[in-house]
């Protein structure tokens, strides 16, 4: 078994975890305390990490997808030195500290993902693997392994439940990431109470199924055994599963074992006695023998070692291959190449036009041209989405320099994954789906929000123009939920040129995540000789045409495939003696950001008459047409019939719009 | 192989899918085509049902879970004269008619629910499976099979990708639901082409791993060997899943196996084709041999003869347990039992109150005495979500009549297993987790709602309140995002009679899925003598205290938790000389349907000063403060700490809504 220095570290660990929950008398100090040897194996006998520079390119990535147990990891990057003090740990949990309840990328350095909704992390880990696997491929050169580090996660039988895991280890067992390692604390509990009340499947069996390697440590608290168990994995060219055998709350007297301790405090009863049982002071809190402190900081002297080692190399690398060398610096630095700009697609004027999907997979094809860190796919929609780069492979264990990646129906893991890729670095991911089944990743998206990922949602399919496939198929509340996520800019272009805009937006957009929401049917392709310039989308809103700019009777506002209608509207309304006012108004999140001398000029007091056109429900529209405004939506669901009849049954047409323009400004 | 009759029903069942898809030009005649021998012996070698009540209450369940395969569906259903005429089947996609691009229950007679969105079929069987075993327990008797039905899925590599089918069948491996029998349309093509570039996991070792008997047919156009594989499986105590290997598109000469057959008609050359190489006649279209309609049509006798028995069965069970049939007849009607409404608790006035969760928690166990037919559970998080029927045992293989479920962390499925028990009937279920991560069920929820499903949502710790567990635990989207969600009633209540009265809303809400938006904290339970009574809730806004009721100069709109403000703001606004109005507003959705009248009482124009209080985004509140309102909301997400430190630091507050009640009333 451990030996006094491993088993003294452990209890410290534990120790500290259960103090932080204690103090904040709120969080979960059983996995802190059962996973302890998990942890303390992987971080101090395994991990290529260096406290000094936690962004460290090659280091290997930790991931805690069960981010309850956050204390662990705080813990740890306190214990090695890694950013974190010992008041930070006093502060748990508490207003303005580095030590929120679950643990926030972007918020506490050392923190490679945000976790806590079970199964993210893990989901999001095999993100990471993807990109590593990738930038190996492109960069490594015999004798220059460059790009070469593992991604370890613990994960839990919470984590394990949840689908969006399922789907994300299928996926890593098809694609063989082999320098993916998951160790799994094997507790057996859950909130409601033993896993047997639910649980009760071969979850070794269920991996070996997706194609993994399955290891297992009868003994979770023994560090030897799991780090042999770390060493098999490593000698495997699959995904690792190693299933350790823990019990919850260990070190407890009389709560080991059991649900109630998963969340909440053991209470300075509990937490004494334990500590007492292995001599261990009551106080001071937050207590780390002398010597086990500095058994943890041997971590920076490791680490120092590796990082130089590497740089050493990257110098080398940078002698051989000076083109690559100069490539990897960019990538690592996270800047777009030289004159990607230039990229940018222009599409002609054309009545007809094209869906703003395919004007958004041609602009993926030019960007991806000029930007080789540009990569993603589809939930298995890459042709209805748009998404393929056409010069590209698919990433595959044959190819893994290819850049569509075959996301497969996974749509929840999908966008965890584009997270995990995201917060990696070295690429820029996204990932597509059809609007309507945002609702299955959601989940994940809210994270990269919160945290403020740079990933990339293409969502196409954008109304009930959808047409046959029916109301399963159409989004009506969708555009809307999805500008209720604080942080995500919603850009839903008009034409194929503000598609590309908006693409040349969420290129630039490396601080939020971007969900670019797209048309199934074509749209007509404006002349901007005649309209205001589709650039104006980094405006977010902008007076797309006026009659007269010296007055305006009426204002239509209008996103996406809508701004067409009102185009439509203009001769007649002014053949009316109307003057109008039509604003383009891709994204509501862009706008937000523009001075407010900018906003009160788009939307001036003056014009009080005011009408919102987009197919989708009105709720939210109040905000910009006022109180003697009219939403043109629709606040049901859709139905099945083609696109074009469906939007003239609900009433998204050019008569429409022209009747209720007219109503509205006799009414006044 | 198949006979002469056999191969011919098969054919039919094959063209008239691809006819459909072909004169609607729109559709996926790929399923149909390859699994029309699967779905042949489902119907005609299996399945109890009678064409002629199709809602015979022992009938055996189909559910078609890749619903993009529907023309499958709508043959049958033609076929057999369950409802469908050729009229319907030539009207496929088009306005109007019964037979929408994707299966929607509510919609077309026989199609036992809704599916489209991947993975939702499979879960929603499982949902079905678990009513009828807790139904069969509580009512059978020996000799009386009274409850006694099989529930059939045809699922698709798709389905078995997403992670929605990973949880549901975990689940049913676990409770063991030995009359769920699935079979695998595995045609191995996905829409991005061969299964091979990203879905190579072994599923049938998955399943096993699951729990479930795993069968498989080489030939899955073998009609007999599907049949055999089917009587093998109903031997088995597990639920059964059974490979069926078969070819996309089959019958086709050059399409037949390609994904570009998956979603797009084939051709009218290559329909043509492939009908003249099996002696087809081209014309007419939707075409069947007289002896193969009378073939089909021997299902009606089928189920004619089988009805009766049980008709029989149930007159004789009357006889011996005419207390239980009596039970079991009220179930069958949907019918809510005499004066349950006696059950409503009732909570006493109380300045430091309970939370609403809390409250939940003792009005389902109220009414869970008085209607046994109520049931449901929580994903893990029943101690937290108060959701446990405490005179119950869970719902497991030894207990079958028990009325809680533990779903695991498993919440997209749940919510689907929950709308399939609500499609099932004789129960009434409810399924539970925290609000901020109704998310992951979204896509499940969403069903519920298009298709107006009895399915009752239990979202707990509705906002920053929850406090230390911080922003991935905190919704502040989540409740405006509901909202937007048609035909879904969302209602958050104020205080603990609210709570009870908007479960007895829900109770009644049969033709809607109803969310219940409760708090994690404590909130004051109002003194009604000197408020307005709960019950109004069943009005969605209601006045719930005026300083004077011929005039205010203030509108307070208030909901759940911040409705206490509201009132803790009533003697200094007074004191001030405010005249004001609270308008307590749990429903915006039961709010849209009382009469405009009353709509506009509670919100006269004449008081234009108003102020809503509500802690998430203030998005969609613009539509009842108006142009001259003030919304306190949350325009961000959370943090972590002390759940009333967080209130306090974000603005929810008496304070603030003085001084925003004081700002809005000396400006105008």
């Amino acid at each position: 078994m451990n030996n006094e220095i491993v088993a003294k570290a452990l209890n410290t660990i534990r120790f500290i975890s259960a103090d932080g929950v204690q103090v904040a008398n709120s969080g979960h100090p059983g996995l802190p305390m059962g996973a302890a040897a998990m942890a303390y194996t992987i971080w101090m006998r395994q991990m290529k990490f260096n406290p000094a520079d936690t962004e460290w390119f090659d280091r290997d990535r930790f991931v805690l997808s069960g981010g309850h147990g956050s204390m662990l990891l705080y813990s740890l990057l306190y214990l090695t030195g890694s950013g974190l003090e010992k008041e930070d740990l006093s502060n748990f949990r508490q207003w303005g500290s580095l030590t929120p309840g679950h643990p926030e990328w972007g918020h506490t350095k050392g923190v490679e993902t945000t976790t806590g909704p079970l199964g993210q992390g893990f989901a999001t880990a095999v993100g990471m693997a993807i990109a590593e696997a990738h930038l190996a491929a492109e960069f490594n050169r015999p004798g220059f392994n460059v790009v070469d580090h593992y991604t370890y996660v613990i994960t839990t039988d919470g984590d394990l439940m949840e689908g969006i895991t399922s789907e994300a280890a299928s996926l890593a067992g098809h694609l063989q990431l082999e320098k993916l390692i998951v160790l799994y604390d094997s507790n057996r509990i859950s909130i409601e109470g033993s896993t047997d009340i639910t649980f009760t499947e071969n979850v070794g069996m269920r991996f070996q199924a997706y194609g993994w390697h399955v290891g297992e440590v009868e003994d979770g608290d023994d560090v030897e055994a799991i780090n042999r168990a770390i060493e098999v994995a490593k000698q495997s060219h699959k995904p690792s599963l190693i299933i350790c055998h823990t019990t919850i709350g260990q070190g407890l007297p009389t709560k080991a074992g059991k649900a109630s301790i998963h969340g909440s405090p053991a209470g300075w009863e509990e937490l004494n006695k334990a500590k007492e049982l292995v001599n261990w002071p009551t106080e001071p809190l937050f207590y780390s023998e002398d010597s086990v402190l500095a058994h943890f900081r041997e971590a920076a002297k490791r680490g120092k070692t590796r990082q130089s080692e590497w740089e050493k190399l990257i110098r080398e690398y940078q002698a051989k291959y000076p083109d690559l060398s100069q490539e990897l610096e960019r990538r690592m630095r996270a800047e777009l190449p030289e004159n990607w700009q230039e990229a940018l697609p222009e599409f002609a004027a054309d009545q007809k036009g094209i869906a703003t999907r395919v004007a958004s997979g041609k602009t993926i094809n030019a960007f991806a041209a000029a930007i080789p860190e540009l990569m993603g796919g589809s939930a298995d929609l890459a042709p209805s989405n748009n998404t393929w780069i056409d010069a590209e492979p698919a990433f595959s264990t044959a190819t893994p320099n290819g850049r569509n990646i075959h996301f497969g129906v996974r749509e929840m893991s999908m966008a965890a994954i584009t997270n995990g890729m995201a917060v990696h670095g070295g690429v820029i991911p996204f990932c597509a789906t059809f609007l309507v089944f945002s609702d299955y990743l959601r989940g994940a998206l809210r994270v990269a929000a919160l945290s403020r990922m740079r990933s990339i949602f293409v969502l196409t399919h954008d109304s009930i123009a959808v047409g046959e496939d029916g109301p399963t198929h159409e989004p009506v509340e969708t555009v809307m939920s999805l500008r209720l996520i604080p942080n995500l800019v919603v850009i839903r272009p008009a034409d194929a040129n503000e598609t590309a805009q908006a693409w040349s937006f969420a290129l630039q957009n490396i601080n939020n995540p971007t969900a670019l929401i797209l048309t199934r049917q074509n749209v007509p392709i404006f002349d901007r000789s005649k309209f205001a310039p589709a650039s104006d989308l980094f405006k977010g809103a902008y007076v797309f045409y006026e009659t007269d700019p010296s007055h305006s009777d009426l204002m239509l506002i209008a996103t996406g495939s809508e701004l067409s209608l009102a185009v439509g509207a203009i001769e007649r309304l002014e053949t009316s003696g109307i003057k109008l006012r039509i604003v383009s108004f891709p994204s509501w999140e862009i706008f937000a950001e523009q001075s407010q001398e900018y906003q009160n000029s788009v939307f001036p007091a003056s014009i009080a008459r005011r009408i919102s056109i987009e197919a989708g429900v009105t709720t939210g529209w109040q905000k910009w047409v006022g109180e003697h405004g009219i939403t043109i939506g629709i606040d049901r669901f859709g139905a099945s019939a083609p696109g074009n009849i469906l939007m003239e049954k609900f009433g998204f047409t050019v008569d429409n719009v022209v009747e209720q323009a007219l109503k509205l400004t006799e009414k006044k």
